[in-house]
């Protein structure tokens, strides 16, 4: 089993969020209250993360029937193979339930544990991330886009922090991480996979967040590194199986951020 | 001097929102880094927020030459008239400049010191959100839009809040935001005017925040009241000319929230 030509993976990327988003947009912002007068157990934001998830596996089982899946809605299927499809339907669903276009369609695509390529969608905003062999892209409103890259900031105190919400840190984790947001010149609250876009696109310096499964970061990890940046956990080791994670602009931020989360 | 006719003034928002629009979106995501190695002293969230309010006061001077302005970065004219316009060019410069796609243009519109009409319009994701003569519409894209209506959430405990960072408080108001924090279903950081837009639109409940300017709440409060929410402050009183602000989706959670931030 090899990896397809980057060609296919991009344009196969491209097919899997359209379809994803063809079943999560027009849920995102329906009236909830209009809805459950229909039918009392209709949740928009779970239809629309079991929908997703189940078109993008549909398609990824045509296309590539030998590779795995690893989902958050339906587990595992051949969880043996050496290259493995990572899908969160729905990244930020409490975004999404209060209408706010930072959420994403996260697929990752591992090769032997490896990330190797990765997307994240947001169709409202019609903004997509497609990281294959080696080069992130943004594109908005379809196109190639253009190569991403991160942010040069040297020093932690010009840097822009951002996080989903501090309250989702334990009491010790988050007195480590308000040793960073202490530091740096701006911080921001509440992106989600947001977060890691606008850090591969070099709009931010860094995203310290914990508690992440192998779903929520594993498409993140090859957009951001394909920009220049890093991506670890709060020791500086491997964080492609999720847990807290360190992502930042580059070698600098990362060093400075590290040692205050350690101190 | 009378208040123009309805249809007016929505074509007239949508001219100021044009206008001010192709000043900030240029500017949106521009890579700072970049452009600072032309000219050091270039700063595109300053640049972009003085531009888009000198085109937004040019085109009310030429149209209505007897009406006041206020706004955030060219102060008061004409202070005596009856009927005001007022401007934040760029409310949520913090989101601008971490290319987060809520912050937005602000122009409300006062007839003897009481909000009849507003706008805000978010050109990246290109929402409009326009109040006049009591309608409250989005449109997405273009065109008339949707009428928006506020949730008819019965109980705090059900409800979604928003507030753009709980650091913003002091001390004091701190444990008194707490209070309801602690009381609702769900929260969410992180977005300034969007928030406001948000309750208007059916998606959260309630908007807690405190040291609000004049005109970062004039264009807020018809929009949201025309959609059928209530925007106070935390003591009930009118909120017209900024402070602490209390915006909420229906009286019951209006009552509620008040109760606690006053307990």
């Amino acid at each position: 089993m090899s990896l397809p030509p980057n060609d296919e993976l991009t344009s196969f990327f491209g097919e899997l969020c359209d379809a994803a988003a063809a079943m999560t947009l027009p849920l995102f912002r329906s009236k909830l209250g209009v809805i459950n007068k229909l039918d009392a157990g209709f949740d928009p934001v779970t239809e629309a993360d079991r929908e997703a998830e189940r078109v993008i596996r549909e398609l990824i089982e045509k296309r590539y029937p030998e590779h795995g899946i690893i989902g958050e809605e339906f587990g595992r299927s051949r969880p043996d193979a050496a290259l493995q499809w990572i899908i969160d339907p729905i990244d930020g669903t409490r975004a999404f339930i209060s209408g706010i276009p930072v959420w994403g369609t996260l697929i990752g695509l591992y090769e032997n544990g490896v990330p190797v390529a990765g997307a994240m969608d947001q169709p409202f905003t019609r903004e997509r991330y497609i990281s294959v062999g080696g080069e992130a892209r943004l594109s908005v409103d379809g196109g190639a886009g253009e190569i991403l890259t991160t942010k040069s900031t040297k020093n932690l105190k010009d840097a822009t922090l951002m996080t989903t919400s501090p309250h989702l840190f334990s009491e010790e984790w988050e007195q480590a991480y308000f040793k960073v947001e202490e530091e740096v010149k701006l911080f921001r609250y509440g992106c989600d996979c947001y977060s890691y876009c606008l850090l591969a696109a070099g709009q931010v310096d860094l995203v310290i967040e914990s508690g992440l499964n192998v779903y929520d970061i594993a498409a993140l990890i090859p957009i951001v590194e394909a920009a220049g940046g890093m991506v670890t956990d709060w020791q500086g080791g491997d964080a492609s199986q999720g847990g807290a994670i360190l992502a930042c602009a580059n070698q600098d931020i990362h060093k400075e951020a590290l040692a205050l989360l350690n101190g």
